[in-house]
């Protein structure tokens, strides 16, 4: 067989070595209990502390905003979870004369964009179909493929508790409407999944409240974190879990998981010190990927990601070869050499549909089923784009001969 | 500093070299998406089939049964969630009349004990103060350390929902009452955390709907499982997260953890092929503790596990040392050599009050507050155990001579 070239690094990526020696070093000698008062327990404190900082700085936030959770799908529960919470609280505060009844009636109200992933999407379905939340999903624009401020802030209401896709531009105008309404606070998350280790995230700059944090994305194990900008005392934070006390009680878990923790913050350093050199890695490779599907392909291939003014990630080629008999599928199991995916699913099952994400984004149908995500990652070599391109012209020369 | 020995095998145990090595393998060749279409993803998901029939194995049940958690606190929450909304769904259904209403009034009721830990017990007094529940903590016998089944089934109401700490016993008799009334069948759980590993569990033999799976404990990495008589056919289970649609969407999470479950399934592993071997090591060696306790202190010394007709574990020696300035921090804390903690808490913090589990099975408080709970591992000597017990000897004299 001949040897693979994986690019699918938005999916997953493979730990660094120097991770999975923090993970196994850990695992030798750190796994006494954190919490202990003996010895033991002493060194798996000190590297959980340690992780913590790290992650912090990768973000921009401090030791104690970072919260381990076992991965995005948790963080972004806790999220959501967090607003309804809040806003029952306060309501109930305000019944009893405590605090402001401004919009305080009613179920809370959750604005989501229509691209989210599905630990954000499911949730808030669930939500909403529990009677526990009234949820706007709000459409990105074709044009820009992002949400429009101004459509999120047509979305809000008087009992709007949480937005959920907040970048810059939305957090700025969201925060001047806190100021101005005497209302519950419109609380900010953003999940950073994709971004970390790509490009610079800094949440204070960014103004969220929350930001999600999904290990194996930037070569750490599947662990996760989620950032709250001072969890408990400015921003809010109620656990879903209820147990031995860790995480200051907001993640409580029997005793904490001091390897992938480890590994979390081997990870988080990593990003710190070399993030520019990865992103002009990535971004270089991916260039030449562009130039070489362009080359090859001619006027039959469509980057689907590109919107004007839009920084999309630097190392994801979304791309559609045109013809009746390439669909991204099809393209995929033809091809001998690369390993990628059609679309934004972490996981398989939605079939062979074209990706909604996509179509969301204004990407003609007969186009998204053809698309390819092509992600590179730190290794990704102009060899093995060479490769996958020759592979791709290949694949697509048989399945058209094969017609 | 002199070699320490470590006897707290009760709070977490060091991960197998093999366990190690697994963990380690799969974040080197497993790191794919076992959700992937590509063959990356075949081995990691090769890999998470091969675990879940480990665990199951050792526990009696099938692969289906098992669903990965992040731990035990997270499958004791998911538990006692899955009970609040089974009765919540019961009496929906019940009232618009596709379902017996019997039981079906007011708020779901739990049974706990007085001796659970915080995992359950924090769950069950959130669920109460949110208005969510109904809980009843029934006391263990201070003559056998074990809750009394006529004590549980005195607290069996038409609303009961769910029994925690299921034995043998307490399932047959907890069960006939399911066949008997037309009521919401009572849920039966136990939390193997202490027992797994250490003496032979069999969830069907049981009679449990739930049981719970703690990596740590018996070797393992810090990861979980919640064993489920069929979940989602026999036995409801309702996710407390929602996304990806891992583990049949009873527990999603963006990717699943691979490196971990393969731990998890190496660890379970060893426990099913080795469990006599490991359990008959660790019985001689704690009853040889024991009697080197009795030979040095003489009628000074107070084993506070031994209950008649009490199975309690064959690696645990719960002891108290008679004296005014022997509590059992100080003792510890004066050690040179031993490593132990003072009661069955995975937490510090609890400070240098004697353990409540202790004082609830009966033990006085002055016993109470010098105990020392000592866990001896499958690789205990009597070596150790004589360096121990000649470390105590030299501790109790220095602190009688420092009064």
């Amino acid at each position: 067989m001949p040897h693979r070239i994986y690019m699918d690094y938005n999916a997953t990526t493979p730990p660094e070595p120097e991770v999975i020696k923090a993970v196994t070093e850990a695992l030798q000698e750190a796994w006494g209990n954190p919490s202990s008062n003996y010895i033991a327990g002493a060194k798996a404190k000190a590297i959980i502390n340690h992780s913590r900082e790290n992650v912090a700085r990768m973000v921009g936030g401090k030791a104690e905003d970072i919260i381990f959770t076992s991965g995005g799908t948790e963080a972004n529960n806790l999220v959501l979870h967090t607003a309804v919470e809040h806003f029952r609280k306060n309501c109930r505060a305000a019944e009893q004369g405590e605090a402001h009844s401004n919009g305080c009636t009613g179920l809370p109200h959750i604005i989501i964009s229509n691209v989210e992933h599905d630990s954000v999407r499911l949730v808030a379905e669930h939500l909403q179909r529990d009677g526990k939340a009234d949820v706007t999903s709000v459409p990105v624009s074709k044009t820009t493929a992002r949400v429009e401020v101004e459509d999120v802030i047509a979305a809000v209401r008087p009992n709007t508790s949480i937005m959920v896709r907040g970048d810059r531009e939305i957090c700025q105008r969201i925060k001047s409407l806190n100021k101005q309404h005497e209302r519950l606070r419109i609380l900010l998350h953003t999940d950073a999944a994709q971004a970390l280790g790509k490009i610079r995230v800094d949440a204070c700059e960014l103004g969220v409240d929350y930001l999600t944090i999904v290990g194996h994305k930037f070569y750490a194990p599947r662990i996760g974190a989620l950032y709250v900008n001072g969890p408990g005392t400015r921003t809010p934070l109620y656990p879903m879990l209820f147990g031995g006390g860790q995480e200051r009680n907001f993640r409580p878990g029997y005793t904490e998981n001091t390897p992938m923790i480890a590994g979390l913050g081997k990870a988080a350093e990593l990003v710190t010190s070399n993030l520019s050199d990865y992103e002009s890695h990535m971004r270089s490779t991916k260039l030449y990927l562009e130039e070489r599907l362009r080359a090859v392909f001619k006027d039959r291939i469509r980057f689907n990601s590109h919107y004007p003014g839009s920084d999309n990630l630097p190392n994801t080629c979304n791309v559609s070869i045109l013809g009746p008999t390439l669909q991204g599928w099809r393209v995929l199991s033809n091809c001998r050499r690369l390993l990628a995916s059609v679309g934004a699913a972490c996981h398989s099952g939605s079939g062979n549909r074209p990706s909604h994400i996509l179509l969301s984004c204004g990407v003609p149908s007969e186009v998204a089923a053809n698309a390819l995500r092509l992600s590179v990652g730190r290794g990704t070599t102009k060899e093995d784009v060479d490769i996958v391109v020759e592979d791709l012209r290949e694949t697509v020369q048989l399945l058209e001969e094969m017609n």
